[in-house]
């Protein structure tokens, strides 16, 4: 997969290093769509009293949270592209890759928010965020396997025990929400405080590791 | 709230300053959505005449408001990153916060003119200017901290009287929507004024401070 | 209006010259978003044979018009941004006010299309097409103001017939689309054309008094 | 055409070489729309059990399939830009037609996913493919034609047997779209799968010639 973008024009590319400029600029007008487009789900009610916006509140959580987990998205994405020096080809197609899962947030978000996080849309729900997870993990596994396991991106991310344990809520809150949406809801809501707000232990073993 | 954005790949952060190229290209990406998002709102009616343009009058008023005010903002957000040097973590939060309220204009803005700026919406409508203008001081109180009071952003700033008074205007605006809603959005048409037209005084006194 | 968007932020403008990096991307984004909402008015119809496109062909037809006139618009807005070298507080504004008209295009080429070129449709398309071409008048202007007359961009633009021909042909087919919408139509084809297909006296005359 | 965005304003082109870097921005905004626009097309269902999604499968694999297209094009894109120093007024025009094609993707994915790749669709999701081949091919000419045979770029697409290829799969995939539909949408994957999966042979006889 290392060279899934070659084609002939490519060829060009191991005399010219590829520009990390141009991938971020793609990721940021993804990303700045997708987190734009969430609002569309938003629709506009006919009639003016305050009973025309109840049945939007659960679509209103549901933007906030897809919004939330976007900005978490791209806040990671542009420190891991930042501690970058080289784009393989491979990591285009994981960059792609990670956008494609990222892209369909709307799509369940408007489910989920519709059926007020009825069991269905709220399990699928967390298949994307799974699958996003999973999709970022690869892309810091093929931008780190460029830089090499002692660069500053391999050090910083090091074993990524977050990430590992953001993967496992969401592995569970999937089967939990055919129980009970709510708990599966919890879980996403928890993960995404986990990524906001700073583990000062992680950050210490990561300060001490690399003092 | 400072480390908010602290991931460990983030624990890169503190040897490489982030850019701001990006929370600019990210912000442009979302504002410029926005700002043609707005014009999804104007529906295009099923008929050729001129009576099926007439329900859309209100719509299009809105729609220039809105188109002013993300302009001001879009405006301001650039004077205000070009004088910083600095983007701290809490930075980037900062800004998707204002961001997010910035994303519900068009929401608001289409539900206030399909009701052809009833009271609730127009309540509605200062809701989000106000938590946008809140949310702009919280971003530029957060860029003066990283950047230091003495600064260029920090002196240019200042008490900022302006920003304070928009705020005041708007808090005012949203209980004035039930008694009559046109009152509202003549104090929404006079902050948008208050940003467009210059304030020689204003300004003659910070260069004054600044000289 | 050349202060127009000072604020207390923009107090630092006269110290910091600002960027035109940031115009051009924000530009770039509005007119890559108008250009791709424009497809949205085409509504994939619920029916899979040829009958279902048919009606589709004029909406397809104004599109590529559209399409066409964005993309000359970019082009221009490239070209004589790439030769300016300051951009005024005033230039933001006429800047937003160009993408203003812009912006209305998918609103006008959608309720065109879908009204098979009738007659108030086609007129208001003119206007949408006049006003922008007013608004690339003022813009150009603007630059010139601030690079002063003897700038490569006020060689460069002169006289600017084409401009001053495209806004009288537009102000022409207006009334012209309540006899016959289909001159107007022409009307509109070819000062698209006009612009496309290049003019090589206008070119050699303008070589001759630069050289 | 080599002239064809000449305007007044262009006759600064000679002295000002244009600059790749707003082409590329311009070209990423649109992709970068027109990937996340695709998911749009996936509606959200009007209820929360799996029957209702049962409906959206084709929809969704047609939505992956030209997510994997706007992916290969804008990857080589990326790498043929990348290669270039020199942009001319023509090539802006071919960039905008390529563009153009592409930007009708979300509409015929659309189409042939409602209609579960029935003939007419499915024969027309070709077409859109192969003038968008066509538009790169174009591009690619016009980007050697100012760079040189002789030039990175020439050398890289040489023949280019690939893109040569692509498009006479595309051209037999249409009217065989007309007797079973599905060889045309595995004509499509083939076409996909060939740009994804690295070509060898095509390689190192790239690398011997350029060795």
């Amino acid at each position: 997969m290392g060279a899934a973008s070659r084609s002939p024009v490519c060829s060009a590319e191991p005399e010219l290093p590829m520009s990390k400029t141009r991938l971020e600029a793609f990721s940021d007008g993804v990303l700045a769509i997708i987190i734009t487009i969430l609002v569309l789900e938003l629709k506009v009610p006919h009639g003016e009293d305050l009973a025309m916006l109840k049945p939007l509140l659960p679509v209103f959580l549901g933007y906030v949270l897809s919004f939330v987990y976007v900005g978490i998205y791209w806040n990671n994405h542009h420190h891991m592209l930042h501690a970058c020096k080289r784009i393989s080809g491979a990591a285009l197609w994981a960059n792609l890759h990670l956008l494609f899962w990222l892209s369909l947030l709307p799509f369940v978000t408007g489910w989920m928010g519709e059926n007020h996080f009825a069991q269905l849309p709220t399990a699928l729900y967390g298949v994307v965020l799974l699958m996003a997870a999973i999709g970022y993990w690869v892309l810091a596994r093929t931008l780190i396997a460029a830089e090499g396991p002692d660069s500053v991106l391999g050090r910083a991310i090091g074993s990524d025990r977050k990430g590992n344990l953001s993967v496992l809520i969401y592995a569970a809150a999937i089967p939990l929400a055919f129980f009970n949406p709510w708990l599966a809801q919890a879980c996403y809501v928890i993960v995404a405080l986990m990524w906001l707000i700073p583990d000062r232990r992680i950050e210490k073993a990561l300060a001490a590791r690399e003092g």
